[in-house]
């Protein structure tokens, strides 16, 4: 079960607009793509840079993961995901292997994706989201 | 001063093996490139995901930056590096845009790239790594 890209890595903030102009006006790099995502708590932004994203998340409400997070860590590093092209495959694999899944099916994400969450504690205490892309 | 890649993702580790073990047994992606980089105090391995790749870090010793990273906030995320083609001029536009630096000129580090580190202040709590790979 391979990844075959690193679809994106997620920054959680307080402040959506300012972390996108800061994005901008540092790096240059403007998002392809602005999503709320009801179910998971927050609004999203797609910044591309080279073949991946970098997400940005900003919490709906305190009461969200995101917003759990941000109120304990502060803004930062959340989670990476990787593109898989068959992710009930994917999570079989991760099943088989003993790892600990926080979504055992799969649910949809930002741009319509398959999306699923593995623990943190299976990885270095990475938070690993898997991706499949909609066709 | 547009990135062109996400060259790199970054995760603490404890135990360089152990993670590198737990990675191909979950995921299928094994080291490319595995390096002591002295100077930064740690042992570093490169694995390949799509055009990125996932880096892990260990520390050579507590007293390192990412020896206090690890015992402060655990295993996990670290930070994050944009390829630039040109990292005197980005670090020269980033600090015309006021940013604070923790490297102001180039200095070499894995694979005898000539990288910078730009404070985490800067963007959203995420320490981010300018990356000018070797010709």
């Amino acid at each position: 079960m391979l990844p075959y890209n690193l679809d994106h890595v997620a920054i959680a903030v307080r402040d959506l607009d300012e972390a996108i102009a800061r994005f901008g006006a540092q790096y240059g790099v403007t998002p392809l793509h602005r999503e709320v995502v009801a179910e998971q708590g927050v609004e999203e932004a797609m910044l591309p840079v080279g073949g991946s994203f970098v997400q940005l998340l900003q919490p709906l409400s305190p009461d969200t993961p995101v917003g759990r997070f941000v109120e304990k860590r502060g803004e930062g590093l959340h989670h990476i995901a990787f593109a898989v092209p068959d992710i009930e495959g994917a999570l079989a694999h991760l099943a088989q292997q003993g790892a600990r899944l926080i979504d055992e099916t799969p649910r949809i994400g930002g741009r319509g994706a398959r999306i699923a969450f593995v623990h943190p504690k299976e990885l270095a205490g990475t938070l690993i989201e898997l991706v499949e892309p909609a066709p």
